[in-house]
């Protein structure tokens, strides 16, 4: 049905005056307050969505640990992830390696199921697991896009900015890692400047490097400086990001950061990189079956390196298009698949990690907000703990979008709205209203409204609602032209968040040091 | 993480050859075969989601109980529907009407909860109710907007062609009723070309006009001729939509309408009608508590006119913006009241009626599909059965779009997808190709992807997921540029379905008699 005119009239009545500068003014004062008061992270009510029944599930995990047993998986280049594993009473044959899973199982009791992951702002430390959620920005592109200069290769400027777009994005619980890769540093140090921008720009929780052992030693060094040796010891404060080489491989390279990270006592989160048809079966079960799989010798292989370390289980699986032979998003099967991994990683009672607002288009377009918005809500029903790729994702993950980064984030905020409680009380259910309004009377002046207006709904500000007239009189703005000048604005009036000086000089002291050490390289 | 440039080039190689001409044609038979096979309604096998627990639900349903008996609702001009309350017990003063919920719940005992709602070729008849849902194209809009034209008032050519488009969508189920108004006829004849444009351009089934009770006549006289008065007495062969004027009245033109389908035994969706802040209160519980108390009475009312006819309980609600006073799509708020209402509906056991793919843009862009995608998803994931505005929405409903149309039809063929089962056998478990491909290999090419590629994943036609080098090259097309051409393509291909000759001489002769016994009115 649509909105009568009469109704449409009446309701504008309410608008309030002041004139378009005065409510912007409002608008940014709200932006700060909201993100002041805007909580570390999400302590969910939502109930977590099963979509699988409990006797599939049976038989996905089942299916999961044949794999285990009669294929194994292989670790490359890794002696000594190797002889672990020969201690544990794993099948050693070469580089394969075969599994009992009540073994796993057995060796898994030991990760904790919530732990906080801490920030140099306290207020800023999250819970993982459990019923809470942490959102994070997109991990990884090369490329960057805006709506004033097209796509090119990102750069460090890049970096800093994404650093303060996430500082200030409310909804943004964390600021990820490699929020897009500084091409224009040498690929051997840009870690250590990665690492600087997360440090100096915001105040919230970041992800280390695990591209080599030795910058992930960099990472886990750093954040000693910042949080002292024996805190660091005792506590999570750093993450990162280690993608199994599915099928069925973990190579030298991410299980030399792994080492690094949780014989420091740092979380990982290990993630099966599946995309149906090329790096796992073309079925969601079977898809299902393998990232069981993985996930179990991910995590045991932690709690090898040291028993009792966090862990984090991670997803990142999508379909091909098998006419294309492109990666596909926000799809019907990927929806299953992280429905799926949810249920497992409860099963398995670890914390879970998956990807929000993914997409596949050039732009940010219908397409990416319809892959973006089913792949996120997918996320928040599914009952995920830590979703990356929250903000700025397009073109499969190549570009990071400064207009895009600031819907999404945007949309975090509806979505953190939707997972934290609603109250039902005497004045969520209005009771005085309706005794005041009753039949066919309206509730725009009413006190009830009064009372509860400001903070009833979230307001997009990026969102247009508005008549078709005025919306046509200022000029036929699509949301990504609103959302351009929302960019330009927030890194305008960006201002660092405090930092304690000595910390920030013996910071800089060691990236300094690092540096010096050793010749550019840039391959 | 970004798909490596190895990895896609290695997938990219699977692309079958033939040029694109050939794909274009294999893309085009496989549509016509996809609507052949497409099954007339979703079986759905999606767990319904309970967002509220129990006694949350148990605190609205007290409190619309009080509003039902200490406010009571209105009925405006209908001495009959007042007689029939008193005579079954409620208390009546005037036009307002307060009641015992248990009375109402004791009425309503005869609602069915489930049925089959006919169409007039069998095979696309639809079970309403249960595990079953049903999408519904847009209804209402007077303006129509293309990516050629614009956006102009709709004439009855758009509706024809909406008909059409409906028709030739596989996940589309039903054809909705005012698609868009042609406002290029009389007021008090557009029904009769509406209802005619429904039966010939496709052969699912329709609704009727409700705008007038001998509206709602020529259109119950019109099924008769249709399926026989017999059949018509003993089965449902049409629906219509009664909007509550909201809050807690129900006026003569809406109950007149309801009389003559619930004496015919058809259903109608009675939809509480509700913006939050200004037809209900700005609270998620105070709105969830009008909608109970309003549904109950809807119901309860339909049972009074004739006991055991068939009903849907319908909701329209969504917040206001309480800056702008205009109403929003899509969001947090919304997306709660819709989940409360699947679930007190599922209390009472009546099938459910929502709204699908809302959304507040003046066009297609980012902010259309966020909120239509959101507002679709949490539909699907409620349990809702019956879901109109499924595809062409735009604009608060007062548009429909060509590009949006087909754009949500294709969206809604996704979601299908998501409700249907997926099995979890030895087929999906992928039990042969782990075997084949082990650790380290890829499955692109092995005999299990090779046999079920066809059938893994639904591939959106108008999804761009290939390399930014070809989109660049193809124009940099955005989705709605794409979904265009296959607007254009649809309308040429379309072939009207078999209709029986006598039936349609029979029906051209009813509207014909009908239109001859009175003056256009515009009014």
């Amino acid at each position: 049905m649509s909105i009568t005119e009469s109704t449409e009239t009446e309701i504008r009545g309410t608008r309030r005056g002041g004139g378009r500068d005065a409510r912007r003014a409002m608008r940014a004062q709200a932006a700060v307050d909201s993100r002041k008061q805007s909580p570390a992270f999400i302590k969910s009510t939502l109930p977590k969505y099963n979509f699988f029944p409990e006797e599939q599930l049976d038989k996905i995990c089942a299916n999961g640990a044949r794999i285990l047993k009669e294929i194994g998986l292989e670790f490359h280049e890794d002696e000594e992830s190797i002889a672990l594993w020969k201690k544990a009473g794993a099948a050693v044959d070469g580089q394969r390696v075969r599994f009992d899973e009540s073994m796993l199982l057995d060796i898994v009791k030991t990760v904790p199921r919530e732990f906080t992951l801490h920030a140099r702002n306290p207020k800023r430390s999250v819970t993982i697991g459990g019923d809470a959620i942490v959102f994070l920005p997109t991990y990884g592109p090369p490329f960057v896009r805006s709506l004033a200069e097209g796509r090119r290769y990102a750069t460090i400027e890049d970096f800093k900015n994404f650093s303060k777009l996430t500082y200030l994005s409310p909804a943004l619980h964390h600021n990820g890692g490699t929020l897009c890769e500084p091409t224009d540093l040498p690929v051997n140090k840009r870690h250590l400047d990665m690492l600087y921008s997360h440090v100096r720009y915001s105040d919230k929780g970041f992800l280390g490097s695990v591209t080599a052992p030795e910058r992930a030693q960099d990472s886990v060094d750093l954040v000693r400086i910042l949080f002292g040796e024996k805190f660091v010891d005792e506590n999570a404060v750093i993450s990162a990001i280690i993608n199994v080489n599915s099928p069925l491989v973990f190579d030298a390279t991410m299980t030399g950061a792994l080492k690094v990270y949780a014989r420091a006592n740092q979380p990982c989160i290990v993630s099966p990189f599946v995309l149906s048809g090329a790096m796992g079966p073309v079925t969601v079960a079977g898809t299902l079956s393998q990232i069981y799989a993985e996930s179990l010798v991910g995590a045991a292989l932690v709690q090898l390196y040291r028993k009792g370390a966090p862990h984090i289980m991670g997803t990142f699986a999508t379909s091909l298009s098998m006419q294309s032979g492109a990666p596909c998003f926000g799809t019907a099967e990927s929806s299953m698949v992280q429905f799926g991994c949810s249920q497992l990683a409860r099963r398995l009672g670890f914390p879970i990690r998956s990807s929000g607002a993914l997409c596949g288009s050039k732009i940010t377009d219908a397409q990416a907000a319809y892959e973006s918005a089913i792949s996120m809500q997918t996320n928040i029903i599914a009952g995920n703990n830590v979703i990356m790729h929250t903000a700025g994702w397009l073109e499969g993950g190549l570009v990071m979008d400064y207009e895009k980064f600031v819907l999404d984030a945007d949309q975090a905020v509806a979505f953190a709205r939707l997972a934290s409680s609603v109250a039902v009380d005497e004045n969520q259910l209005a009771c005085s209203a309706f005794s005041e309004v009753g039949p066919g009377g309206h509730f725009l002046g009413c006190a009830h409204t009064q009372a509860n207006f400001e903070t009833a709904f979230h307001n997009s500000p990026f969102v247009d609602n508005e008549s078709f007239e005025r919306w046509k009189a200022e000029g036929e703005l699509d949301m990504v032209a609103r959302a351009a000048g929302k960019v330009k604005r927030m890194l305008e009036e960006y201002e660092e968040p405090s930092f304690d000086e000595g910390k920030h000089e013996e910071i800089k002291e060691f990236i300094a040091k690092r540096k010096s050490s050793m010749p550019d390289s840039w391959i």
